[in-house]
């Protein structure tokens, strides 16, 4: 691999932009990595292990001079982020971000931007339940979706450039437009996010009265719940406010859908049950097809196949 | 480890009898394992490779001379099982069973056998979205619980013998009452598993009209979803129609969550958001110190923590 961008700029180092970081030096497609977060112990936590060649105190610092600037601040943060940081962008640089959200994040970055600059808004499907800088890891990407999601007019080679950089990084990459995006990562991620929060809830609620026998006894099903529950707050709580069209059009249908599953059991409806678990099972041969996940039956606890 | 019981009957040769097979094999626990099953097909397949002593071609070959025989059928078909089985059980033998539902199966078995036997409910809490004959092994119930629910007036030696069979397979053994298991399975594993169900088939309806992309870019959230949603549909079928009360009143609950947190959604009230999804990260946080899963945060996948 060969260096992609002779200075990239990593604004927030949670567990994506840690991933990033150890997955560009990985393959040494950064000629330097200098990183910035908005609380100082983030930033001592990322100076003392190392995490970028640089760790800055200020967002001003981090952009000078770079030509690649990654926002991976929670959603609800880049239209300040990019407020702060237009004035010192270098002329030519390319801006993007992880957000999952995409319209959003478009409509709060885009206005405060100089022409000067390319701005790729881009997503990175890929995350653990973790969070912070001693959470990334240089594996995190690898044959995973990164999805582009240019702004009218883009210039090609600067796409070309940052579709390479998250290939060098490991992953596959698509073009997509903001809308497209959002609806699928509503479908796909944010509302099982919000069913799973749902849940875990409930389920907090009955453990109070059954002494914590929810926790002791909780079988695959509820404990793969947990695990996507415990994801960061502060990240979810913007993605559900950014996206809250088409979370609510998702959820909507959900509910539905259960109501229907409900009263046929109410009613004693098992041949509805069946074929509609049948169907279920079908999609997740097709999951496993497109090379997304393994047959390994192991509910994410190590377990032999 | 020292044999349990002489000789064991299998009814039922899925995912769950496989596993007791492999399991008390690799620890001496049973003289002789006999298994049986509905199908032609599974019982060619359980012979060829092995998984039992001997497979036999009726529940009344199984049954003859077993001292302990365990139900491993689909909770709506151990009633019929049990009539079936119950002129050819040997007086002193323990039946039980490994449904997912313990009120159900006790109204459905108890009154079919003869006082001469001992009837102690089981369920162990493990499994995987596989089924059939060839999908058990060795390791399913290592440290995973198995509840035991005795019905009133179970004699204490047959239930030790019981519960060191189960300890010798590996699982941790607790004693409760099958209304209360009832309840707490139905928030630990019924109602996930219908919600995965159901967002699964949401995804799919969409996935048709978006080209699949639904398939192709399941993040984590959903994919998890996914595998909980391609467990065995005549097994879960027959969960939801035998635990019909309890689910429903977790699904209530649940259903009533969720509205909340849509109207937060839909109203912009980020704090309820963040304090709700703060609240369920400590659930999580419970379940690892419980033992009951690892931190790594490989969403089923096998990456690195």
């Amino acid at each position: 691999m060969s260096v992609t961008y002779d200075r990239v700029a990593l604004i927030g180092l949670g567990l994506i932009a840690g991933s990033m970081a150890l997955a560009m030096r990985r393959a040494g497609l950064a000629g330097e990595i200098v990183g910035t977060a908005r609380s100082a112990e983030t930033r001592t936590i990322a100076a003392e292990i190392g995490l970028c060649d640089r760790v800055v105190d200020t967002v001003a610092e981090a952009v000078a001079n770079a030509d690649l600037v990654v926002l991976c601040v929670p959603v609800g943060a880049m239209g300040a982020v990019a407020a702060e940081m237009a004035p010192h962008l270098a002329p030519g640089a390319t801006v993007t971000d992880v957000g999952s959200v995409k319209a959003g994040v478009i409509a709060a970055v885009a206005p405060h931007l100089p022409d000067t600059v390319h701005f790729i808004p881009a997503h990175p499907l890929a995350g653990t339940e973790h969070s912070g800088p001693r959470s990334g890891f240089a594996e995190l990407f690898d044959n995973r979706w990164c999805l582009l999601v240019p702004v009218e007019g883009t210039d090609d080679a600067a796409l070309g450039r940052l579709r390479a950089l998250w290939q060098g990084m490991g992953a596959n990459v698509d073009v997509m437009d903001a809308e497209h995006h959002d609806l699928v990562l509503a479908v796909t991620s944010h509302a099982p996010h919000l069913i799973a929060y749902t849940m875990v809830g409930v389920a907090d609620d009955l453990g109070r009265v059954t002494d914590s026998e929810v926790i002791k006894y909780s079988a695959a099903g509820f404990r793969d719940f947990t695990r996507i529950a415990a994801s960061d707050p502060t990240m979810w709580r913007d993605v559900f406010l950014n996206n809250r069209d088409a979370t609510l059009e998702i959820l909507g249908r959900f509910t539905e859908e259960l109501f229907a599953l409900q009263r046929a059991i109410r009613k004693g409806d098992g041949d509805h049950l069946f074929d509609y678990f049948t169907r279920t099972r079908a999609i997740r041969r097709g999951i496993i097809e497109a090379g997304q996940d393994t047959s390994a039956a192991d509910f994410g606890r190590g377990g032999k196949p």
